[in-house]
């Protein structure tokens, strides 16, 4: 798998990996990696849900149950509004267990967003 | 200057940088650094955004004349619509030449986008 695997979201589920997106400098991007990259930064581009996102990403225990998150000063169905956003743009993976659902930050989605802002014109073909 | 150091979209102009943000993972982002970010990520949340940004980051010059990129099918006011969004959001900057308006990507703002990305949890104080 090439660091640039990703999830797909939508179309196939945050668990399955398919191949996005090279560095945003490497070249013109095809239509398709825009597609699939502008979902991925949508989901980060509300307030609420990236202080959300961070509070998953800084939990201590690397997961976070949505009782221990949900003090964003939104209602408890816009959070779970905004985590379901999250967890299809594959950000973040959920597992249910009793009463609570979990939440964990999908890392290798998470670097592959970094590593696109790389700007280094030899990232392209390391 | 730190690497957390970023353009202040809106308030202060592209060219005037203001410390934004720590990693996402460093622990819970406050209200003003969650703003902050959702507006740079919401300038790349548009597949021709992206694409117009990744012709500007990929030109060999290093800037891109507005003239060099707007075949991405969609109208010359609309290219400079997206364009003045990721101005805005301090992603890119511009300087008029005679007819034309040339184009760079701002390296830091990029940068401090990827390190926001970093879930490594040592990236805080680091």
């Amino acid at each position: 798998m090439s660091k640039y695997e990703v999830a797909e979201p939508h179309v196939l589920g945050p668990e399955v990996v398919v191949p996005c997106c090279p560095p945003i400098a490497a070249g013109e991007l095809s239509v398709p990696d825009a597609k699939r990259m502008a979902v991925m930064f949508k989901a980060l581009s509300d307030p609420v849900r990236l202080r959300l996102f961070s509070k998953v990403a800084s939990h201590p225990a690397g997961e976070a149950c949505v009782c221990d998150i949900m003090d964003v000063g939104v209602s408890q169905p816009t959070v779970s509004h905004h985590l379901k956003k999250l967890r299809e743009a594959g950000l973040l993976t959920s597992e249910r267990r009793g009463t609570w659902v979990y939440y964990r930050v999908a890392p290798s989605v998470v670097a592959a967003m970094s590593a696109m802002l790389d700007l280094r014109p030899a990232a392209a073909g390391s």
